[in-house]
């Protein structure tokens, strides 16, 4: 019942689900969710109360959906469908399908929605209007468990839903989300920021660091599982630097120009 | 009458000024701020008309601001003000006030404020609305230009107005605003980008790569003229990227959430 928890809450509400069951290891923020109504019914963790589940949605830190799922699996229908908001896939889709009995089945995938800070107090159903998202199917997964979270993403607002596998999907996602991330808290953590900085800024500096501000336990997480791919992109991301080191160097208006034209397309091209 | 003149000459206009003349060499530009109501006369150069002006914004690329003051003098007021608009200023305050003449003064200045694109089109009021304004005086300037300029940005809607020498603010300048934007240009450009990246990106994509989109003619003046600021800029953000780079190649997560704790905090004292 985080951030995403509760956003995923929030849009199964408005969405008019029947039964929505949080569960959590807070039992304030249990509370705080009943008494806004964003759940129906609390679990302070796995236990008789998931039987009525049909579908379960892990959002918690990457590293707990095993320990979860591993927890649950006594309690749950044999027929459930799992899905989780893990942005980084690894091994996951199989080591979790590994704990399932039964006809149970784990189908991994995300939205690309987030926002800053964390808790149920910044969760909203909004996260996901329009969010492109992000369905990871394993060589295990029936096609009607695929079939069924993309029009699930479709359903709770999301907007472009993408079937990628989760190797191709980790290497993409250091280079769209994993970079970006680092980037802005490189950006406003350089020696060259002070106290006065605040007053120097405009949109290209608020646009850049918007990010810096997340939750570091998440996505110390997140860049370790992903470490090798993100790897890779900070040195491509390096070489365009230094792309722009040689034409300011040398100062090449044509170099720098040609750069500024190549984004400018590349930009457009994006929406 | 580009996307910056034709913004002032729109808050101007918010404001009630009584007379707005509107220089630009593009007569199709000059009769659509004129259709539009944006300006009350148009001259497309210097030349008499601009006898009328009590202020003068020079809001052309950097290297033409001395052309046309130049051009100018001839026909201003013995007692005119003139500002500018430029990104960076290097020796143009000096530069330009030793073409003037009896009591005419030049102030340098300019809002953080800007847009994606070019043109009178995309010029509105509102881009002031908040903006910080920087104002820098140089030696030969009067103390009643400095505060008319000071006086003058918040009228037009801006926000935090500061001061500073031109050598400290474009070293200052070089981090919060060309900085960001040559990362943009970057990360855009990188060679991991193809056509399906737009089904993979979220937020920290999109912002950080919205000042991608500048003008190529407009940028490289700007770039080039702080090119050795911009330089120690590139090497500062470098060896930010240098810290993410061992912390991940030898998976250390505390050294990560150190990092992001550190901007965690910048980034909430920035608002």
């Amino acid at each position: 019942m985080g951030l995403i928890g509760g956003s995923y809450a929030k849009a199964l509400r408005r969405l008019g689900v029947k039964k929505i069951i949080g569960v959590d290891t807070d039992g304030k923020v249990l509370r705080q969710a009943q008494e806004q109504a964003v759940i129906d019914e609390a679990l302070c963790g796995a236990g008789p109360g998931l039987q009525a589940a049909d579908v379960v949605i892990c959002s918690v830190y990457p590293a707990s959906t095993l320990d979860f799922v591993k927890s649950a699996v006594p309690f749950l229908k044999s027929d459930v469908l799992i899905t989780d908001a893990t942005g980084i896939k690894g091994s996951l889709p199989e080591d979790v399908q590994r704990l399932l009995t039964g006809r149970m089945e784990f189908i991994a995938g995300h939205p690309m929605a987030g926002r800053q800070g964390s808790g149920l107090g910044m969760s909203q159903a909004e996260i996901f209007d329009g969010a492109n998202y992000i369905v990871v199917p394993a060589a295990f997964n029936s096609s009607g468990a695929i079939e069924w979270l993309s029009s699930f993403a479709g359903a709770i607002g999301c907007g472009q839903v993408v079937q990628v596998d989760a190797v191709e999907h980790d290497r993409i996602i250091a280079y769209t989300s994993n970079l970006p991330h680092a980037l802005a808290v490189a950006l406003i953590n350089s020696a060259s920021y002070n106290e006065n900085t605040k007053y120097f800024i405009a949109g290209s500096f608020r646009d850049g660091t918007r990010v810096a501000d997340i939750n570091p336990y998440l996505w110390s997480d997140l860049f370790l599982a992903n470490r090798e791919n993100v790897l890779q992109e900070l040195a491509a991301f390096s070489q365009q630097l230094e792309r722009w080191r040689e034409a300011l160097t040398v100062a090449d208006a044509q170099a720098l120009q040609e750069m500024m034209r190549e984004a400018a397309v590349k930009r457009k091209d994006l929406y």
